[in-house]
C-alpha cells in the first residue's frame, strides 16, 4: 500500500467543520435548529446534497439530531458515566453537579419460582430463596435518563423495601447493612427501546439505547445485586480509561 | 413503601422461561426460527398476545431477533470485547479462538488542514503536522464486525502505510516503532447505522450499533492514536470488570 496525499478536503467536511465551529463557539446553541439544507447550500455555495452530507456527518457523531419533519437540532452535551468505578448512578450524577432522582415503578419481594432462573444463578441463590425486585426510573435534573431493574438477595437485606428507594440504594446497602459493591461486572449492548420504555423515558422510540447488565459483589465476594438497566443513548456517554502495566519482557 | 408479594409468575414470563430453556439446551439452536405466536399460543395454552409478550421479553434481552416479515430467530451468542485492556481487536479475537481479519478501505497521509481540527487537538499536533488516516473493516471468522477510522501522527510512524495493515496495527506500532498503547480512553455511545455503514458491515440498517471514540497514549504519554469505530451490536457485547479498593475510613 502506497501513502497517498489527497489534494483537498471534500466540501461537505469543510462545511461540517464550519458548523462544528459555530456549535463550539455557541453561535448554534444546544437545542437550536440547524439551518435547513437549502439555506446551508446558499450560504456556503454548495449543492443541497453536499449540505445534507455535512449535516449527516455531524449526526453520525451525535452532535446534531434529526427530529422527524421538524428538522435537525444541535444536541445537548451528553452526561458522562464512568465505567471504571463501582459508584452508582446517584453518586456519579452528584459528582457532576446534576441532581439525581428516582421514581419507584415497583418494589416487591418475590419467591425464587417467580423470577427468571438466570437471576437466581447470578445471585447464587437456592430454590427456596427470596429476592427483592426493584424497578426504578432514574433522573438527572428531573430528566428521565435510565430504567433500572435490580434484584437483591432478600436474606442479606431484610426490610430494604421499606426504606426510601428514591435515593442511592448502594448507600442504604452500605449504611444499614454494611454490604455494598466492592466489585462489579458490566455487559453493554446497544439496543432499541420498545414503546413502553420510550414512553417511560420520555423520548422517541428511535432514540438509541444502551442495555447494561450488571452483577455486583460485596467485600466478602458475595453476590449482592443483579441488574438490567436501559440508558438513553442521546443523553449519556459511557467512558472508560484503561492503562496496562507493561511486562518488561513484552 | 411496603414489601409486597406477588402471587404468581405472569404467563408471558413463564413461557419466556420455557423458551429460554429450549434455547439453552440447544433444542432451539442459534439461527433457528422461534415458533410463530399462533403455535406458541396453542402449545402453551395462552393467548397470542401473551405469546407476543414472551417473545418480546426475549427480544429485549437480545436472545432472539426479529427479522421483518420472516419471523423471529434465535440470536447467535455475542462475542465479548473487554474494555479493561488496551489490547486491540486483533488480539482480543485471537484470544477467543476467532480468526481476525481486516480490509483496508483507505490509508492516506493527510495534511493537518485536511482533517477535522478536533483530531489534531486530540493528537496534540500543530497546524503543519501530517496524519495517517486509516479506515478498515474488521472481521471475525470472515464476518464483518466493525468499521474503524484511525488517525496516527505521521512523524511518529513514518512508512506505516506501506506496511501490511490487514493485521494488528498495534503490533506494527510496537515491533517497528517501539510505541504502542500504554493507556487509552474510550467513549461509548449507542447509535444507528447509516445505509453505507450497514452495507459495509453486511447487516440491516436497523441493527443497533455502538460508536466507540478512542484515544491512546504510548509509554511516554504521547498521543499516538485517535479513532472512531462502529461496532455491530448484534454480534458484540462489551464487558468491563471493576473493583474498588475501599478506603478503611469509608
Amino acid at each position: 500500500m502506497t501513502a497517498e496525499t489527497v489534494p483537498s478536503t471534500p466540501a461537505y467536511r469543510r462545511v461540517a467543520g464550519e458548523l462544528l465551529q459555530r456549535i463550539s463557539n455557541g453561535e448554534l446553541a444546544p437545542g437550536s435548529r440547524v439551518p435547513p439544507e437549502r439555506e446551508l447550500a446558499g450560504r456556503y455555495g454548495i449543492s443541497r446534497m453536499t449540505a445534507r452530507a455535512a449535516v449527516q456527518l455531524l449526526s453520525q457523531r451525535g452532535l446534531v439530531e434529526r427530529r422527524d419533519r421538524s428538522g435537525v437540532f444541535v444536541a445537548r452535551p451528553k452526561i458522562a458515566q464512568e465505567l471504571a468505578t463501582v459508584a452508582g448512578f446517584h453518586d456519579q450524577m452528584l459528582s457532576r453537579g446534576i441532581v439525581p432522582g428516582a421514581q419507584v415503578i415497583h418494589a416487591r419481594t418475590l419467591r425464587a419460582d417467580e423470577i427468571d432462573s438466570d437471576i437466581l444463578t447470578h445471585l447464587g441463590l437456592a430454590e427456596d430463596a427470596q429476592v427483592h425486585a426493584v424497578r426504578r426510573r432514574r433522573t438527572g435534573d428531573a430528566e428521565p435518563l435510565a430504567l433500572e431493574e435490580s434484584y437483591y438477595p432478600a436474606h442479606l437485606f431484610p426490610g430494604l423495601l421499606e426504606e426510601d428507594l428514591t435515593g442511592s440504594v448502594y448507600g442504604l446497602m452500605r449504611d444499614r447493612y454494611g454490604r455494598d459493591p466492592a466489585r462489579s461486572r458490566q455487559e453493554m449492548e446497544p439496543t432499541q427501546l420498545d414503546a413502553e420504555a420510550a414512553a417511560m423515558l420520555g423520548c422517541r422510540p428511535d432514540v438509541p439505547a444502551l442495555r447494561v447488565t450488571r452483577a455486583a459483589w460485596d467485600h466478602e465476594d458475595k453476590p449482592i445485586e443483579y441488574a438490567r438497566d436501559l440508558y438513553r443513548g442521546d443523553r449519556l456517554v459511557f467512558v472508560t480509561e484503561t492503562s496496562e502495566n507493561r511486562k518488561p519482557t513484552d
